[in-house]
């Protein structure tokens, strides 16, 4: 793509034109060579963040009911008039981009609504992977006027958890049974909910995954940054039940961060999160790079036949990447 | 903990002593200052690699039975005379250090068990995370005469496979029921395994699951090393059936691993993930330092703000640490 065209598909994209806007999230999925002057024409021409998006991730367990939660909330603010964009993130496999969106079937509802986008998106592991396309899609939306980004993560390892967390709002998701509240303490999800939502509330058990939420959260390290005590909701995304009461929430929520200043802080992290990523590509090119004098192969089979120490070997690594004494 | 005291420590994990291989296990796992000599002193006594363990990676769903399996094949592997050395990988979160090991609990019968290590360990989030400390916690059980040493991994998540396919034989473990194997091909769990279990196949679903898994394998892609068939068992953990033949298939596993080369490949990419993960925890601190030029909180305001794109404010950061130009 040559800059004439790019510029072309930025500005169809602004005018809210679907095919350009996926075409622009595509390039940011693929991490192509074009991706570095779109970001570089976003930015000049001044879209972002003028039209800023409130940006929500949705994370949680498997089973716990995120996409059809997802299809709730997306028909309550379409009722409201806002657009929304859908960013399902899945940090896997070459398997995942097409053949295995069966459980995306309930967002075809919106298939035809030139209001919703929705991208499921699987990291190539280029220039940074999720944790740097991520944010890049979401500023692709933001230019493109939608008033909502959802960050559906579908995972529920670290990962996925860094994603969503890079969110203004973090909502986890549960549902009843199967140990949902110990599994997801493990994967570290009580940290980082600002709204907590049991989804199936209508199912057996909701009542003591609630109670054990809310105990975990009352034990759990309060963040520095909150005087936003996390919200407790149940909800039935199936019939709708509860999804307005979250919808509020959400909003109460948004609120509370263009008060505090938080929504500032968060916006400064998800972007340092995205430069991180990028930084921290390039420079394990460089480490892989086998006409560096402190190559990572080289070093790693010292340290493999015991010949080296690790930290020795990172110090040696570091000292060619930057001129520096490592360690 | 002084050098003489560390020697000391060495050299009584070395003589099998269990309360030294705790303590020099729980020195990787809050990356006291004291790792980096000890990591130094392991290597330059020789211990590693001469007696190598065997490397077992577990991973799979929440609820596919994976302490019950380690469980089960620590027991067979007791009963062939060997050592077995388990580390349980939680990658998350200060909840997770005590109050949630319940689920270890089946694991006591091997407690009073000299010949058997076992330690959930939660990554600290110093120096390079679960990815360096894993290899560090396996080193230290291999000075120790471990050999077996089983990585658990807790979670689903794509740090969770990075870990798990740094050992030398990896195991995907699922369970009939709840789409596992769906929700197994999006987590990128198809692409890592060398031996697929299928447990609780006393279940209804079993067969279903067994046929889904074939079908998926079959439809993935073959990686360029692998002469070697993925394997799919079927195993009932809590009564031991299948599990036999489980560890027959790691054995034949371990001999075509040693026959084709692929063993001394595996360990150096677990030695580069190791320091890569201690390069980049090093670079991660220089780039965070606010006396650095390319300062990552500086840049990544302008990002936030929309006065800088995120790949040249990346570049800039790389072009502060390195002296070269980034991009």
């Amino acid at each position: 793509v040559r800059t004439g065209q790019l510029e072309d598909l930025i500005q169809r994209a602004r005018a809210g034109e679907p095919r350009a806007v996926a075409r622009l999230v595509s390039i940011v999925e693929d991490s192509s060579a074009d991706v570095r002057p779109m970001m570089r024409l976003l930015t000049a021409t001044g879209g972002v963040p003028a039209r800023s998006a409130r940006v929500i991730g949705l994370t949680g367990p498997p089973g716990a009911g995120k996409s059809t939660t997802t299809a709730a909330l997306i028909a309550e603010w379409r009722a409201g008039g806002q657009r929304v964009g859908v960013l399902a993130v899945d940090p896997s496999s070459p398997f995942s981009g097409g053949a295995l969106l069966g459980d995306r079937i309930r967002m075809q509802d919106h298939a035809t609504d030139p209001g919703v986008f929705i991208r499921s998106m699987a990291s190539r592991g280029h220039l940074g992977g999720i944790a740097a396309t991520t944010p890049q899609a979401v500023r692709v939306l933001e230019s493109a006027g939608f008033d909502v980004v959802l960050i559906e993560t579908v995972g529920v390892g670290q990962s996925e958890i860094e994603v969503a967390s890079t969110a203004d709002t973090v909502v986890v998701l549960l549902a009843p049974g199967m140990g949902d509240g110990i599994q997801a303490a493990k994967a570290g999800i009580l940290e980082i909910g600002d709204v907590y939502v049991v989804n199936k509330a209508d199912r057996d058990g909701a009542d003591s995954t609630t109670r054990e939420l809310r105990q975990m959260l009352s034990m759990g390290p309060r963040r520095a940054e909150d005087d936003w005590t996390p919200a407790i909701l149940r909800t039935v995304a199936t019939d709708g039940a509860g999804v307005h009461e979250f919808v509020d929430v959400l909003d109460r929520h948004h609120d509370w961060l263009s008060a505090s200043g938080e929504l500032e802080k968060r916006r400064v992290r998800r972007a340092a999160a995205e430069v991180e990523a990028l930084v921290l590509a390039d420079l394990r090119d460089r480490m892989g790079s086998p006409s560096a004098h402190g190559d990572l192969a080289r070093v790693s089979e010292e340290v493999a036949r015991g010949q080296l120490d690790p930290f020795s070997a990172a110090d040696l690594v570091v000292s060619a990447l930057t001129g520096q004494p490592g360690g």
